[in-house]
């Protein structure tokens, strides 16, 4: 399933580059048990986009420090076209229930491993026990404590045993001709787009994803949130380094108006100005509910 | 997992309504085993695009005949904005393999239960055994003759193992306190986002999915045709036959021009040509690969 | 160019209706000196959001305060799908150097009178004396001061001599032979597409305007926001009106969560955290530029 | 307003390149009077839609010819989502009224000169005569027959008077201080984005426009036809001739199965299907409007 990988001879090219990311293209980076992520290919550097906002803002003088400067005002006002000028192309090995949220971004070009026409690998994302252990305690969605080891070794070994005995079926439905150790000639084969429905949820795609910055910088918000699923996220945090590494003005600036920014709702703002000026606001005269005053002292609060 | 059903009474309102549409709205069309379609709301009718092609075109009169026309010729000239003004949303339960080939249409919005948030349902869809045979022997996927009777039962006999014991594996891995028959307090639960990877690809998912008229003529055209799995095409032409009932001259004018039309290549109209002047044409001389030319002979002779 | 605008009786719907919106339908707002909005049609209501927000999240109980607590919850944490299940559409009067402002927003559909085909009406947008003034003097890409009256007056004289000359040239080219007073047999036409080059920006253009709730308020924010032009911010506050009618408990989340909230950056978070533990923060300490100084003095700080 | 050109040195990556278009980039080609075309950037080429067509779609091998067959087979079936893996970045300079056309196609990223900020140079579109004339003779829209060279001379005056006058009232309202020339400091300026709407249509404007290869290949299809207005087909034409150096065998492909394909309705498959059988069809007995027989005739024979 997987492309191919020769590394090519660099060549000549009149087009922007990015020394940072050229540095990493075509490298493999492992995430979970058997996922990757590579960069195939990239359009535009932060130059493109200082360049696209000069064209629509009007220009001025042309140093590093207001080049940063022009770029930190973009972000900050919102002004999102320019970082549409870049664009990167992904090449991502995913769990399918990982990829079914990710799918969910629609800003994107996607060109998936379609299980109608070509047969699945065995192979199947199984979690590190401390992750299954730290995501059913820690996480909103769980409700649960931390699994003991010994249950989380039972997880385990359930989802392997499934993930397993689905893949053996679904290779003895196939009955593929070229599949030396399974065929059986008396046998008829179910066709492939048929044979797919009896994979587990934890079994492994492959997708060419490109995406231009600024859906990039929103699907990175989003995903590399503590409240995204710790698979996602293991994808998302390798792309924000990816970013830094390809675009290392506009990254800083996304980090500082959107990673690590916080929006206080306008009874929020209107609590923090009589803090301010020497009030003291108390969680029964707030207005806020409870879930709301604990994000509000979250933000105000050294944590 | 389904949202309230209860038929809401009939309102007043001033919109645009479409007879034909208000008396399928929140009909359940039952699709395979355990899927539906269902019209919760909708936007716009055949007025609708003529008033919208009119402010575009400019105006003429307003018989019924002279809107087909008109209609007609928006669809034959690919000025698809006026369809656009036309919006219609689904309630639909699919198996997970369908939906993710229907998800790859981006230009539409989708609310999906999420098993990051909800316990799935034990439902998971199962061919018919004649559907088994029918797709192995005639999908190009399949590459396989129809599969004997008693093949197709071992088929089923396998599907339906391996998801309902995946199914029971998921409920143990939740321990959910809320189900009496299986929840035992001496385990930890599972957080439901890692649970669901036990899941196999058969099972049902349910989304809200609303969608605009062109884009939904662009969706029911690859999705209705021939070489779609037919799991998807069950959907598909349900959604035809509420499309004629919404907007009956747009149907009337897609069917015409899109679904039913046929397309000839640059080589294949400099071919016609000939033939028409009463040339003899061949597969060797044509200049057509052969998959090419089985295409041609099949439009321009009678089946 | 104007749309027929008899107003239809009511009919009866099986669909969710906004009673709040029913009442605004079919009529004219003025906006400007001759421009309009008009709303034509919508789908869906708050009920609408909800429903699809229970969908993907879970649901809990349904009372009136409940909705608005996760509509709340929604808008905050930007799960923007459930509102993409409401729709509107718009008929919309409007001077062409706002409709280029207005058309970058790309995620909506339109559908424009067209002067290659529809001659336009001799109608152009004439600022209010005090309008001129005004926005010579605030705004930041006037870096000028208000102009006086006498000036102001010299300004409208030009500039409605011009679009009128224009006009007249536009009207002289087109010679049409249905309008009388100017038809003239002995000269030939030019084309509507080319003599429409001549009209001023500032004629008068039309549209049909359909867009989802997530991106209206998206639209809404930038454009309703004091540093977006006076004129196209007299259409997006109309709008906002409309919204509130609309979707009374969206729209009031949007204003809670988007257009009267206020984000800090990482810097402006640290440097209140530091305030708030009773540290003194000053420009000269905080890192800050100038103008991101003043823009957190104005968040902490009453007006 | 023009962004800077100095062309930049050859540089090194290990990006895949398209030599066909290295050779053009930056090249500024000129359209119409004062536009202009020039590539900036670009990711991917021909390779890169069979790459990902064979992560779909499965692999066979990987000769030149099977890559050519693969890319016209994707071409023919509306497989998109492969092109979309390519993606180019142009410079363009063309009049508001084609801008206003161009910018309907919502699929593209758009930085656009902002006369809000910017003041827009004395350069606006005139037609070249005989353009004029043949514009007004063969365009539908243009109803008329051909203006005589006295006629279009006239034209030609009115448009240039009028674009010249409304251009000195910008400058004059616009007392701009930088401009030595006009400045008069006893007066004061009005703002620009109020200044911008004396100026008339055929006022030339500048972007950056940056569009994936299937987007592109819509746009082309649509703005190079024959019905298209001759000003935008001036451009498209030109980004034919770029696509066909940079990805030639996608290009093909396009010129093919859309460009110079031909689709017969289902009423025309069924007549063609008579006519091949020996039988007469005429347009009495069609059913076909006149219009539609005359498209019919068109297809089938030689022109």
């Amino acid at each position: 399933m997987t492309a191919t990988e020769t590394p090519a001879p660099a060549q000549a090219t009149l087009r922007p580059t990015s020394p940072g990311l050229e540095a990493l293209l075509q490298q493999r980076f492992t995430i979970l048990d058997h996922g990757f992520i590579r960069v195939i290919d990239y359009m535009g550097n932060d130059d493109a986009v200082v360049q696209a906002a000069r064209v629509s803002y009007g220009r001025g003088t042309k140093s590093r420090s207001e080049d940063s400067g022009l770029i930190q005002f973009l972000m900050q006002h919102h002004h999102s076209t320019p970082f549409e000028m870049c664009v990167i192309k992904f090449h991502v090995k995913l769990p399918i229930f990982i990829a079914r949220q990710w799918i969910r971004h629609r800003t994107a070009s996607v060109n998936e491993v379609s299980a109608r026409y070509s047969i699945l690998a065995r192979e199947f994302y199984l979690p590190a026990p401390e992750v299954i252990a730290a995501q059913s305690s820690s996480n909103r969605q769980g409700r649960g404590e931390a699994l003991p080891p010994e249950e989380a070794l039972e997880v385990l070994r359930i989802l392997r045993d499934d993930a397993t005995t689905n893949y053996d079926h679904y290779q003895w439905l196939l009955n593929d001709q070229n599949d030396g150790e399974v065929h059986d000639p008396s046998r008829h084969s179910l066709s492939r787009e048929l044979a797919r429905m009896n994979l587990t949820l934890n079994s492994y795609t492959e997708w060419y994803w490109s995406i231009n910055l600024h859906n990039l910088f929103h699907f990175l918000r989003l995903r590399s949130d503590p409240h995204a699923q710790y698979e996602i996220r293991a994808y998302a945090e390798k792309m924000l380094e990816i970013t830094a590494a390809w675009v290392p003005l506009s990254h800083q600036a996304f980090v500082e108006h959107r990673l690590e920014s916080a929006t206080l709702s306008k009874t929020m703002v209107e609590l923090l100005r009589q803090q301010i000026k020497g009030q003291v606001v108390t969680f029964e005269s707030s207005g806020l509910s409870r879930r709301q005053w604990d994000h509000y002292q979250s933000i105000i609060h050294t944590k």
